[in-house]
């Protein structure tokens, strides 16, 4: 019978009919649940197994759906998913048409806040504590659950220095595990280090200051001690504070051990937790270890080189540099507005400053990249990892938008590389110094050449800025395509019977284009598709389309990516299909002219 | 004598022979020179005189332009461009190719750091600072001067927490005047407040916290104490912080009484500082008046609507229904991430949520427009205030860029209202309920009606999502224009000779396009032209390209709006004109066809 607690709970309405000593019966089960489907399936492991015990005292304690939980990022939110109509449905996690791996709202009525970028969980659940008051709802509690890596981001800091001036019934709960994709960083992680080893009193410390009640720090996996406090602080009104200590990949020691590598493990034995070796062999190398790899070499020349991540030091695969020049390369937190200033400002001062940031998470840093960087000219080099469609994370993580919102400033220089030399020869002109600030995007993913570490790299060559090229002839119909998409296209091309019709041209630069070329290309041919892995709203194809307007060409275009609609979870390839721009549906567009 | 130091003070070299003790002096006539020079030129005005001393303090301790000073948002710095070689040019602030009302680079060597939004300030000098240690300069030092609303901006969170843990040689001067443009909010602010009067203790604060060197609060208009502290903190390695207490408008009775007014208080008189009173008389409405009229009408029916505003409820006019409904009407200081996720939060509540940003402020919350509204279909009304050319203000302030990183957005719908009736009828529409969330832009300024407080206000009629109207037949040419620029086009098209050539079409909806009409329009025209005041790069006239190109028309297609380059300051017609988008330049342009 011990094992038979979990699969009678279809909801928390059912968790909250057993007994309080059942509950570390039920947090077994739910942590080997997670750890069963997920070392087969994968996702995300160590953020849930942390929160296990808090997630089962949160819905044993709170009226839940009623009480509305907000979970800060969401990829700990597996156990929630589990015990909230979704354990049925848990092994499609992450997959086409299956559930998603983030809240969503869509989803379950349990998932009160849709989530995916960090630190968005206090103002959202703020907002709707303020919207209770008002519809005299006081009674109904909000709770919003953020990591220690996720607090210390700006957005964060503004939602709790409103929050404590307000008497809206908030409960935010620290889950202070010391890291979140990798190591936390910053003067908070510190402060609240010494909090937890007792060297900070308690009654003054920032919280008390920001006016918000606060208790503990208190054991994330002592599941009495979370239900006693969860259950006094119910009677508590206005904004609190409960500080919890966890410990990221709980209850599978391999995962408690290596917290980066189990964030997100792939596949592993669900006994023994040993992740199952896949086999590089024969693989291309993964775009962000181009990247990782090329500024590393380039930085060995070039002292005045600077690499920048927030938070994404394994991700991006800036930790090369990190190890090699500790004084050269930051991790600056989840903090993405500060990372591109700070950048801007060690431009001023001649730094050759590279700053990573996955696309969808350049978006919180828009404004700066307008009023710092362009608008100034700083040379600034933006390394867009994960542009495109990026599979499972889904419609939270896309990078689709890029072109689009970056092809509107003035002064941006903006290129997708083809492939992993181009990618390479990008990073190298762009330390060479160039006069405006750049935005260089690539996927998520591997690249083209198994032997580009042995064969091409270090071997530099300079691109001239601007400059389009010609992949292959063509007589009736040219194909523009831009970035890593091209590779696809050629795929689609050596598919189909007319291949001698059509010409393609590898677009790198969005901006500046190649104006030269385009005029013969429009001279020369009727028909002109574009193809791109972003939008088509405002992207590489509407730029061709204003060049073609400008100078009056007549020529039909026909732009190919990303639909005006968010595109949900599935493999890249699933995704690409969804939106025609995969080989088959690219030759099979083709095949029609 | 006595009124003779500034006029030999050219640059702080100058500034720096002089006694300590002749600097109350200098004050005194900064102070002087900005009140005659401002109220007769206008511009900046409190911000200013409450950092005089402050200024010329730094000046003297500190080497600048080795040294490097960053003044957050810059509206204070009219007393350090006057110090810093343009005192005679001073009376050019804010003019078409004067010098700019806030620090800029490509003006001055004293201008470490181009600014207008705010927060940005810590990243910037942090960035500096780093650079130095790098290079060796470890005597160099780098300070950031930001005031209390600015300092509660997340963003200068995210810089004091990684600068808390570097050993960088940054000063943070905090200009505690509790003001931003209004008055500054918040439990930072409270807290900071009660440090003022002594009650929390200086030894374990928040900044201290954060692994700061704390001193202060000491009086900001007492020279010899602050150059004293200085002193100190020249001396002091790695990250320090100085709270002195300012206050704003000092020296100006009436400007340190009406703080809000004397923000920016027009032309007055420089000796009783009585505002010289413009006649509003026989003018149309200003469109924040418009919107704060009607929000606050609205908000008197529909009791689920709320009004939400990071720190502009003046200048937006939001302080209307702020005073009328305080629990329903927010200001959440200078916090854009936050007030929009605080708005998608409301609105999984079925609140009406008005979230009042200017246009580019907006910039500061791309993504939480992306991820937290637009992902989630969340029918937030967007109000963006200041939306095109602003004017004097300039390249940082300019709403240009809006329409382009708005239409890229699944889900939005974007719509510009072409004159005060418009925007008091989609007021009135989106709170009867929308099935998406709406952005409404409008521009700084006046509206067409004298009357339309007497005549229309109250008078609400639904409109019709999507749907353009035409304003005028033609035969020849259809002019498309998109929101209030649409009455420049009347205006254009009134003076010149071919004028039955012309149809005119208001499309106030960029996204839904009116496709139906796009269609009659295409079929009928074989020339069309598109008139916005916002970046051609993206923006409506490309949503006209895009829509062409997908149906295969064949119409000459011309777009008219912001060249892609970043505008300077100057009058708005100024400006339009060097947009080609003014009166004048349309009807040549038109009389050309």
């Amino acid at each position: 019978m011990s094992d038979n607690l979990l699969q009678h709970i279809n909801n928390p309405s059912d968790l909250r009919q057993l007994d309080e000593v059942q509950l570390p019966q039920v947090a077994k089960e739910l942590r080997d649940f997670i750890i069963d489907v997920v070392s087969v399936k994968e996702g995300h492991l160590g953020a849930s197994l942390g929160v296990v015990e808090l997630t089962i005292a949160l819905h044993y304690v709170f009226n839940t759906p009623n009480d509305l939980l907000v979970w800060d990022v969401g990829h700990q939110a597996y156990g929630h998913k589990i015990l909230t109509e979704r354990r049925e449905n848990f092994h499609t996690n992450r997959q086409l048409n299956g559930i998603s791996g983030f809240p969503k709202r869509g989803e379950s009525v349990y998932d009160t806040f849709g989530v995916g970028h960090s630190s968005t969980s206090i103002s959202a659940a703020l907002g709707m504590a303020i919207a209770s008051n008002l519809k005299g709802d006081i009674e109904k509690h909000h709770i919003a659950v953020i990591g220690d890596a996720s607090i210390a981001s700006g957005m964060a800091f503004e939602g709790l220095n409103h929050a404590g001036v307000t008497d809206a019934n908030l409960l935010v709960i620290l889950n202070d595990n010391a890291i979140g994709i990798d190591p936390s960083v910053g003067a908070l992680k510190k402060y609240l280090t010494a909090v937890k080893e007792g060297k900070n009193p308690k009654q003054n410390n920032i919280i008390k200051s920001l006016n918000f009640d606060y208790s503990g720090p208190i054991d994330g996996h002592d599941i009495p001690s979370i239900i006693k406090e969860l259950k006094r602080l119910k009677k508590v009104k206005g904004p609190k504070f409960l500080h919890i200590v966890t410990t990221k990949g709980k209850g599978l020691q391999q995962a408690e051990v290596n917290q980066v590598q189990y964030h997100a493990p792939g596949k592993f034995d669900a006994i023994t937790g040993n992740i199952i070796p896949k086999s590089e062999e024969n693989l291309p190398p993964k775009y962000q270890d181009v990247f990782g790899l090329t500024i590393l070499d380039l930085a060995k020349a070039n002292e005045k080189i600077i690499g920048i991540t927030p938070a994404m030091p394994s991700g991006s695969s800036l930790k090369f540099m990190m190890d090699a020049f500790p004084k050269r390369a930051f991790d600056v937190g989840i903090a993405e507005q500060h990372a591109v200033t700070l950048s801007a400002g060690m431009a001023t001062q001649g730094m050759v400053v590279f700053c990573n940031i996955y696309s969808t998470f350049l978006q919180r840093a828009y404004d700066q990249v307008i009023h710092d960087v362009a608008l100034q000219n700083l040379p600034v080099i933006f390394c867009l990892d994960r542009a495109g469609l990026v599979g499972e994370d889904g419609a939270t993580h896309h990078g689709v938008f890029d072109l689009a919102y970056l092809r509107c400033i003035p002064n941006m220089i903006i290129y997708s590389p083809l492939n992993e030399i181009a990618l390479q020869n990008i990073l190298y002109t762009a330390q060479l110094g160039l006069n405006h600030p750049i935005a260089i995007r690539y996927p998520r993913g591997r690249g083209q050449f198994v032997d580009w570490q042995f064969q091409q790299f270090g071997n530099y060559e300079k691109i001239e800025i601007g400059k389009a090229n010609c992949l292959k002839k063509g007589t009736k119909v040219a194909v523009l395509s831009n970035g890593t998409i091209g590779n696809t296209v050629t795929l689609a091309l050596a598919k189909i019977k007319n291949q001698e019709d059509f010409a393609h041209y590898d677009f790198a630069f969005v901006k500046p284009l190649d104006e030269k070329l385009l005029h013969t290309i429009f001279k020369e041919f009727k028909t002109i598709i574009t193809v791109e892995d972003g939008v088509i709203k405002g992207g590489f194809g509407t730029a061709i389309l204003e060049f073609s307007a400008k100078n009056n060409y007549t020529s039909i275009l026909k732009t190919l990516g990303v639909p005006d609609e968010f595109i949900e979870h599935g493999t890249v390839n699933e995704l690409q299909q969804y939106c025609s721009i995969d080989v088959k549906s690219l030759s099979t567009i083709f095949s029609n002219y």
